[in-house]
């Protein structure tokens, strides 16, 4: 209606999750209203991004660095890895502050339904962090869910051959069904303190 | 938590209506896992929109044109105007293909409450445009609420000084209280219809 400048602008915006066309409609108008205040920075802020944000190839994290500001902390325990499905998942732990070691981003779970096989996740590079040594423990970090829980038994199976290290999963505690990214922060540390050997 | 780039670029989203703190970050994860396929492309769009629409000098429309595709459509009808309080119910009548003259958008209501008055909304250049003549009848559409009729009421009593001008209203058949961008195309079209001289 008004040229396809805003049309275009309307379609990539309900392609963010949580925003529908009707949605992305009023977020449009939002921004055109707001142009030097919000449309401007917006813009300026996701180019930016584009280009400086990396994926670590150590852990699979998002961070300008590469390797990453937690695999480059050298005052984290480098023995302890803690595995996730997802960045998500990663960025929560930080905010809870619950874990003080590096971590291994999986990009999603083991599924049959989804055609999703070991070969799709980052298993293969975690294997072969922890076959490089210095690793004592490996917690496993997956969803309470059916597709996180056979996840999590497929590489604890994975890993059971490497003698010294010690995998465990995060303690019951977490709602079943629950998804990590969802939990308060005391759920979480309990459940990181309640953690038992596989 | 991974510099300053992704903590700007959730801050800046999490202003967007409908998306929060929680659902701008889920957006900037979904943003980051698809920087080549979307983060990228929405960035420059954002980014062109932001160059390229101008607010019309005339109705108040966002286009790339100035005065805008509506009002420099001479096929359009240019002795009617219609009334609207924001350029999403422009937008909405221009969807529903239910008016063929030119807009006003007023940019808001007259509100007690949130102390805006009749100088915070574009009247003045209405009365303007109707002063310069030509126009034969105004529509006053704005929202069936309390601030929207009392802001029809404000305009008809700015507008009655003018031999020859009709000012109407959208018949009643809104549902009262409703918002004119959430009605579909037939309740519009036939508020239209029936809209009755004030
Ligand atoms: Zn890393
Ligand atoms: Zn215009």
């Amino acid at each position: 209606m008004n040229g396809p400048e805003i049309a275009r602008m309307i379609q990539l915006l309900a392609k963010l999750p949580g925003l529908g066309p009707r949605s992305a409609r009023r977020a449009a108008l939002h921004l055109l209203k707001k142009r030097e205040a919000l449309l401007r920075p917006l813009a300026q802020s996701l180019g930016q991004a584009a280009d400086a944000i990396r994926t670590c190839s150590i852990c699979g994290n998002f961070d300008t660095l590469d390797p990453c500001t937690v695999c480059g902390d050298a005052r984290r325990d480098g023995a302890t890895i803690c595995v996730v499905e997802d960045v998500a998942d990663l960025w929560a732990m930080e905010r809870g502050h619950v874990f003080s070691g590096r971590y291994h981003v999986l990009g999603g779970t083991l599924s049959a339904l989804d055609g999703v096989g070991p070969e799709d996740l980052n298993i293969a590079s975690l294997v072969a962090r922890v076959r490089a040594g210095g690793v004592g423990e490996v917690i496993l970090a997956t969803n309470a869910t059916v597709d996180g829980q056979t996840t999590a038994h497929y590489i604890a199976d994975r890993l059971a051959s490497f003698d010294g290290v010690k995998v465990s999963r995060l303690a019951h505690g977490l709602p079943v069904g629950g998804e990590i990214d969802h939990l308060d922060d005391g759920t979480l540390s309990a459940a990181f303190k309640a953690r038992r050997a596989v």
